[in-house]
């Protein structure tokens, strides 16, 4: 497919997912199909064309960036919903326990901004979380990830993030990965309104310690670092 | 304590345990308790007394013999609940899925054989199972293993089920290791009367591939390979 026919399709399906309240996804079909077209159109000599395609693109960025506003105005705005401090050692705190109940048939879409993802026990815990989201969430459709490079081994971090978008998308479900390498902040939200705020972001349990005891599968028998935990609803 | 003050503390603690339905624990008590009284009664020189001592061992000789007979008896006799078919590849087979619902409140005592445990892979495989047994069998009280010796590294094998042993009674539950070298056959015994017979053991999940996938840590999407499971309960 040409860049102009890749970028007009998937312009096509950012303006269907965006009326279908799809915003995340949306937002990175925008951002792909204005990337294709602009590559097409600086190959473009006739500069009346040009002109023409680089109006509609404008449209397009425009629309793109007033969902990005919708999204980062859903992050800001809402109400506390429940507020729970794990203190160091503590067990019954797995994902399920702490903020499942939030994962629902309406979580349509997904973005997790975890910086640390570079250790064997990081990649288990994103699994962990997605399987979550996988189990609960019956309708989901697209996950954004917006995580560091690994700086030490960015092509084995890339292996494994890609093998795990492979496997999401066999189950229809479209993985997206940005790199932010000044990310800081760890922030789950879900597009059914709610925000999850975890300090230590997914990793905040303790090796099992023997390696063979009760909480080495079941994460609800692990202990747990200290970190807090903030959960949000944002205004509909 | 001596040999004589152990034995009997045991012995005392097998007739608890006998009366109280916790058959399998009784048993193993019984054992210890006749061999330790067994070892002092060889290194006592009064002839009389130690006539006397062999008469009571005997006693106890019969109960136990008697224990042994209950417990064989159960494994034989029973009623087919269910029988469940897994064919290679299938998902949805997690321990709990598969046999959770039989291990509940009234399971007191579990009987586990289970020839293979040497490596990683099953070891993981040990603590899900027992996870899931601390999980829905809140009286829970004994557990006996049966497993064959790691011919390659015994040390280790003797290593990971102490630490396993170590983290149970923490959990105020008796954790018993028997060594049968000729074990093949797999078995769950339930203390509710139920028995369930998986062809491959615990063992009958494939590998996570690629690793970081759906189905790592969350056994319910895990592939398995092909095995039959009956499913048994004794007459009570």
């Amino acid at each position: 497919m040409s860049d102009a026919m890749l970028g007009k399709a998937l312009l096509i399906r950012a303006v269907e997912c965006d009326q279908n309240g799809r915003i995340l996804e949306a937002q990175t079909l925008y951002q792909d199909g204005i990337a294709q077209l602009m590559s097409f159109v600086h190959s473009e000599p006739d500069e009346v064309k040009k002109k023409g395609f680089l109006t509609r693109i404008k449209e397009y960025i425009d629309r793109a960036d007033a969902i990005k506003a919708r999204v980062n105005g859903k992050m800001m705005l809402g109400e506390v919903v429940t507020h729970l401090s794990i203190e160091e050692n503590d067990t019954g705190n797995d994902y399920d326990q702490i903020f499942g109940q939030y994962m629902t048939d309406e979580t349509i879409e997904i973005m997790l901004e975890e910086p640390y993802l570079t250790q064997n026990y990081q990649f288990q815990n994103l699994i962990r979380f997605l399987e979550l989201a996988v189990t609960n969430c019956k309708h989901l459709k697209y996950i954004r990830l917006i995580t560091k490079k690994d700086a030490n081994n960015l092509d084995q971090q890339k292996t494994n993030l890609g093998q795990i978008k492979a496997d999401l998308e066999r189950r229809q479900i479209a993985f997206y990965i940005k790199y932010e390498d000044t990310l800081h902040d760890r922030k789950i939200f879900l597009s059914n309104g709610y925000i999850i705020k975890i300090g230590r972001g997914l990793h905040f349990y303790k090796a099992s310690n023997p390696m063979y005891s009760i909480g080495l599968t079941n994460y609800k028998y692990r202990k747990c670092l200290q970190t807090d935990v903030d959960i949000w609803r944002t205004n509909k």
